[in-house]
């Protein structure tokens, strides 16, 4: 019996795999040694299973090792768990940088209703992650703030999640948090804050979920010596007023300029700044991250960043979004009750600010910026969005609307941070 | 979604599958439409959460659909879930087509430690399965007792029965009975025996497991309109005292000739032609049986099909085994506590009496004959066992005692027939 028919038997009888198997296993199937019908077959079992913490610390380190690691101990960096109008990496980072905490991070691109940093960052006219690893470190250096492209990192993780997503076997918590961890680690900076999102636009969709998968992220990072903490936070509403690549670094520019943003995207990329920087041990980190946006130094960072990476500085004050522009209104009067993520995301989707399938190209320009927000009232015939793009405009209202519930009674908005580690 | 991921998704939550869900999947999967690893993820879930009767019953009727069917409405057939030495086909189908039911038999070659029909009829010089369907259905009406190759008969369980032997997904209730009943009734005989084993030399280790099987196979069988019931036989020890392709022959030629064979075999023999007449409505079944034992007329048909199809009947009676033998020896004297069927069927696998993979070529004169029993008295150095062939003969020795207990306390040997149903 191979390795890995050894593994299927001792998963699928509630048994415990030893670290040197879950290793034989991993770097056999990256090796394509393995064929894909038995790591489907194990897959399964350990997401019907489950798997003990040392089975899933085992799987984190062997796939952290298993591609180029970097090292960057004095970095911090953030990891979302993907959420609608995430905006988080490009607000708090800058902050943080422009406070005297370091940002090595690797990015990748969207696929489905979460958009990928680096694409929202390439609605920046000449601005590229294409660098060499001597130019990222030098950025490092010098400005203290890079988004790079992931490339080649932690490649089984690669590999055992294209297999997942084609298998049902995404959903574990075991495999969900192995997987985010080992990139992370991959990584290397020394500092990581966890922003795990909650909710019908988040991947987890309750606090409690959300909770017991940032727990697990904290405690990986620990054993694998990254100081870690997390937040949960809300996505039942896509956070700020922007979805959509070019759309969004506009309200992060605008946020970070110290114009008015939605409140939930102040308060979330504040508090993710503040814990980055508590993890750095940066003396007062309120005080730091409410001066950096007081001086503009969080927007003076974020224009050097882009300079950097060949970003045109001029274009970012007023970054060219698509001119076809559809409002649409109230369909009734009352309180917003609801501005379903999910829905917006869709709406989202259909006018070309993400990719349905990797081959997809986006439309940079496209969008929905939503004018009203939970407890709102509004009267019929009010504009409550903005659709931007010219792509299935009919399919967007529509989703955009179906997402809207509006009622005759006032409405109290949840909080936006939902829990803390 | 493709169908194939929206059948794991609902399995794996614990959901039922739709009739018309595991046709598509099943036939999708035949056509080498759906992928391996797909299907191994589905196999998986279906292993650790189960099947209700209506999808077991659904991938039962869809796979015996997925080829040729027959109908052999008015014949009788048996089958064994596989044990060492079981030569009940050999003895009990003689005794029922001399009774006046008619036996169409579709069979296969051994893998591992159980042998299959056809290797064992093989060893009669000039025997064939290699029927045409014409001959096969003449010699039907002619002779009422045929054994052909179960050749292309449920195509769906055979390509799903080699993705689960890789996949650590064979020991599923639900899907040992869809493989089975599929391929029984894609053979098309109306009435069945299912004869269990329970033991060490079976897959089913104990007789509450084997029970649960069999109501499973009689279920199903009577939901595609064939009548069946079952037996449960023990496999701690063999089947008589021969194990090899001809040693087996010659044990079942005695018994039809009605020389003296170890009570089991003659018990088991009895018991399923006995079933079988039942089911098939012939009044006083015992006695037929009696009869046809006593007149010498079970085995009279049994020449008759070995002539028939093609088979030298003159060699029957002292068919040629191996003429190299090996007596084993009593290593110390007592009572015979068990003669464990697992070791000694894997001592006849050494002398190559069965195939360790498909591509290894048999010795039809190789195999074990046992010359003890469970409560037997022996001294030191009493002859236990014959061991013929030349292959391993060594490591078959070591095996064979291996597989002897011997104690100071007299045992008293458990029944041969554990349940009937």
């Amino acid at each position: 019996m191979s390795v890995v028919q050894e593994a299927i038997e001792t998963k699928k009888l509630g048994g415990e795999l030893s670290a040197s198997t879950i290793e034989a296993v991993v770097l056999g199937y990256t090796r394509g040694e393995i064929p894909d019908y038995q790591m489907a077959a194990l897959l399964m079992a350990i997401r019907l299973v489950g798997m003990s913490y040392d089975e899933t610390l085992a799987l984190t380190s062997v796939m952290a090792n298993s591609g180029p690691r970097y090292s960057f101990p004095d970095c911090v960096d953030k990891h979302s768990t993907g959420g609608v109008g995430d905006k988080v990496t490009l607000t708090a980072l800058p902050l943080v940088a422009a406070c005297g905490a370091p940002v090595a991070k690797l990015s990748g691109r969207g696929l489905g209703i979460t958009g990928g940093t680096i694409d929202k960052l390439e609605s920046i006219p000449g601005w590229t992650a294409d660098l060499s690893e001597e130019r990222f470190r030098a950025q490092v250096e010098r400005i203290g703030l890079v988004v790079g492209g992931a490339g080649e990192l932690a490649p089984a993780d690669k590999v055992i999640y294209a297999l997942r997503d084609t298998t049902g076997t995404v959903d574990s918590l075991a495999l969900i948090g192995s997987s985010i961890v080992s990139k992370k680690a991959a990584t290397g900076s020394g500092h990581l804050l966890y922003d795990v999102k909650a909710g019908s636009g988040a991947f987890m969709k309750t606090p409690a979920a959300a909770r017991e998968l940032a727990e697990l992220l904290v405690r990986l990072s620990a054993s694998l010596g990254i100081k870690a903490s997390a937040l949960v936070t809300d996505m039942d509403a896509a956070l700020g007023s922007a979805i959509g690549n070019a759309l969004e670094v506009r309200e992060s520019v605008a946020f970070l300029r110290g114009e008015p943003v939605p409140a939930d995207l102040a308060e979330v990329a504040t508090d993710v700044a503040v814990r980055l920087l508590e993890l750095h041990g940066v003396s007062d980190p309120a005080g730091s991250v409410r001066r950096a946006l007081d001086s503009g130094a969080g927007y003076e960072k974020f224009a050097e960043f882009v300079a950097a990476q060949g970003g045109d500085v001029d274009a970012l004050v007023d970054l060219p979004v698509s001119s076809s522009v559809r409002v649409v209104s109230a369909p009734a009067g009352g309180f917003v009750g609801a501005f379903d993520a999910l829905g917006v995301a869709q709406g989202a989707l259909e006018l070309g600010a993400g990719r349905q399938t990797k081959e997809d190209t986006l439309d940079l320009g496209a969008g929905v910026e939503l004018l009203v927000r939970v407890g709102d009232e509004v009267s019929a015939g009010d504009p409550v969005a903005r659709l931007y793009g010219t792509r299935s405009v009919d399919r967007a209202t529509a989703l955009v609307l179906g997402a809207l519930t509006i009622g005759p009674d006032p409405v109290t908005p949840t909080p936006h941070v939902l829990d803390r580690l």
